[in-house]
């Protein structure tokens, strides 16, 4: 009803809209989330700080919409398969539970190495962690649909009898994609395929001799 | 030399130093992190904030030298063991593995849960992501030591024949203590000594049916 009462003030709410998640994205590359503030997103989108207050409390609120609006990707940039684009999507499966998880986590390792997902995803991380109200925005919105769906693809091969019946299958997902979470946050080693492949065959087989 | 040319300034100098690190934690547990500023931490520690920007080039400089001051325990707290006190001390070797690693683990959980570790912790972490340079110095001497510890007693158990020849014992170790810290960074799931249990068991005797 809004939008027929007033077409071109709709337009131009959502081309301001659109102004201000790519004036975030863009500054987020340039400045550094630490730097990034709301007078410098209105002053690159061209609107006033209050058109920016009225439709989000903070920068990271703008952040968050413009991170879930570009499925993770910022505009022109091709987003590498992975956790972020994988809300809607089934896990792959071939029968072969092992090359299905390493195909994956390779994705995620290639999308947590990519500044299009790694800036966003990594600011809003920060944020979230001492601002519990936007971290649990940003864990529902985009870490929990890839982790359910994970867990959905453990229990299928629960279901073909490829993993034990006693494994809790959320507790297998945390325990592959938690090591990966691990170094892209912390940079504690390199992030690379070859460790995606490591986490999945130790996390397979287990760590006992036997 | 410095210290006998000037006893007493240099005692007003740690009494300052002191004053400082302590005013830093109490306000980062009345403020949370990112209302926590130089100039209130000088006001509450009685100095001006020059004295802090002598010393500190920023409030995540002063926070990780009070965290680490004291061993990852604020004033008057008795810190739950876990992973930030075993710095210096090798981890349990009781010859039970599993035990071994749970008694590990669920105390890294009641650490994780305690107020006055989880505080500046988090803090840090969230900092350290957006902040390379502190984010190295955090990895460095509060993360990568016990991590290091808990290496070398998977290796002690690969030595003694009960860890598989062919694991990467810091993989493995990452395959335990990152689920652990997916879930206290993230929030995502209650971290619990269940969780702690449930992870340790599936790390070890791996995902697949066999």
């Amino acid at each position: 009803m809004a939008d027929k009462a007033a077409p071109d003030s709709s337009r131009r709410s959502e081309r301001s809209r659109r102004a201000i998640l790519d004036a975030a994205l863009e500054l987020l590359g340039e400045l550094g989330y630490p730097r990034l503030t709301i007078e410098a997103i209105a002053a690159r989108a061209g609107v006033g700080k209050q058109t920016i207050y009225r439709w989000w409390p903070s920068k990271a609120a703008v952040l968050l919409d413009a991170f879930t609006d570009r499925g993770a990707s910022p505009k022109g940039a091709e987003a590498p398969e992975g956790v972020g684009q994988r809300a809607e999507a089934a896990l792959p499966d071939t029968g072969d539970l092992e090359a299905d998880l390493k195909l994956v986590l390779r994705a995620a390792v290639d999308q947590m190495n990519a500044p299009a997902y790694d800036l966003p995803a990594r600011a809003l991380t920060a944020e979230g962690l001492v601002n519990p109200e936007l971290g649990a925005h940003f864990v529902a919105q985009v870490l929990e649909p890839p982790l359910r769906q994970f867990a959905e693809r453990l229990r299928a091969a629960q279901d073909a009898g490829q993993v034990a019946r006693d494994i809790d299958p959320r507790v297998a997902v945390e325990l592959v994609c938690g090591p990966l979470t691990h170094r892209w946050l912390l940079r504690t080693l390199p992030l690379t395929h070859e460790y995606a492949d490591a986490v999945v065959e130790t996390a397979l087989r287990g760590i006992l001799n036997r």
